[in-house]
């Protein structure tokens, strides 16, 4: 059930997404909270030129994560399962120089009762 | 209000997505729910190729929807919403061959004191 | 740490998206609830042609902001936040004759505890 996106700022060229695909889905898969691997579903997206960071118009990137899970976990749950995101992005994301990079994760519930989940 | 978005893999070509765009907001627009059909704004996102599903590479494809609601439906009302949603996208999702795939229909409450919403 | 995303879709061509972005930020960074302007990080993403508003599929348009902030703010700071960037959007989006356009804002509450927010 775990829906994972990570998006990136487009003046991160060259970012590893196929590495990093890889290696998320190892951490996150890992954690005790994932019952089935396969239920893991993680997307890069990249944005288009036209974004800002703050009130400055260049010299920023940021990479975002978020990552959507059916409610009920524990805090202590949530904060592992950021921290496992949060490892690979730091390790992989480029870090060009001139840049300041920020990173950020984010755990989302999602609402359990109306939730559909279905293999066709 | 509600906004519906319709994310799917980028290994689904041939999605039927204008005909998807008009069953999805027929089905959900004849919800009680939805008192103005005109309140009802779908998007479709397929996704590029950087999508993992699992720790698998390959075989694997998925098609997730999401729909924001103002809060304060019933739990009975998401689920009847989030019913309508899988209904059409059970129906009118490509099979292919050799490919595992995966629905999920999510409803999200949107903070209704803060919610802005106008005609320009 | 806010993040906002202004998505619209693809029959509002020509969006003023740099001179939104700019202005965007400019009120959002304002607010007292944003202690650091770095930390506000906007993007705008136009919809593929996939979309479709209602039971009609033509003549209308709409442009929607999301702005995801640490959970904790008062009801009141949330309105203000929207008012700021619905403010700006309701001043630059185009409105090509013959369409409807509806403008929206949403302000979400991020799980604050399970949050992580670095600069690499």
């Amino acid at each position: 059930m775990p829906h994972l996106t990570v998006e990136y700022s487009s003046n991160l060229p060259g970012y590893p997404e196929a590495q990093a695909l890889a290696e998320l889905n190892a951490a996150v898969c890992a954690s005790p909270e994932v019952l089935d691997e396969a239920d893991l579903k993680t997307r890069f997206v990249r944005t288009t030129d036209s974004f800002q960071v703050g009130t400055e118009a260049v010299g920023r990137a940021f990479v975002h994560a978020q990552l959507r899970l059916l409610s009920g976990r524990s805090p202590e749950a949530k904060k592992d399962l950021a921290g496992r995101v949060a490892g690979v992005l730091r390790r992989l994301t480029p870090r060009p120089q001139g840049l300041m990079v920020q990173l950020s994760v984010e755990i989302v519930d999602m609402d359990r009762p109306s939730y559909v989940k279905e293999r066709l």
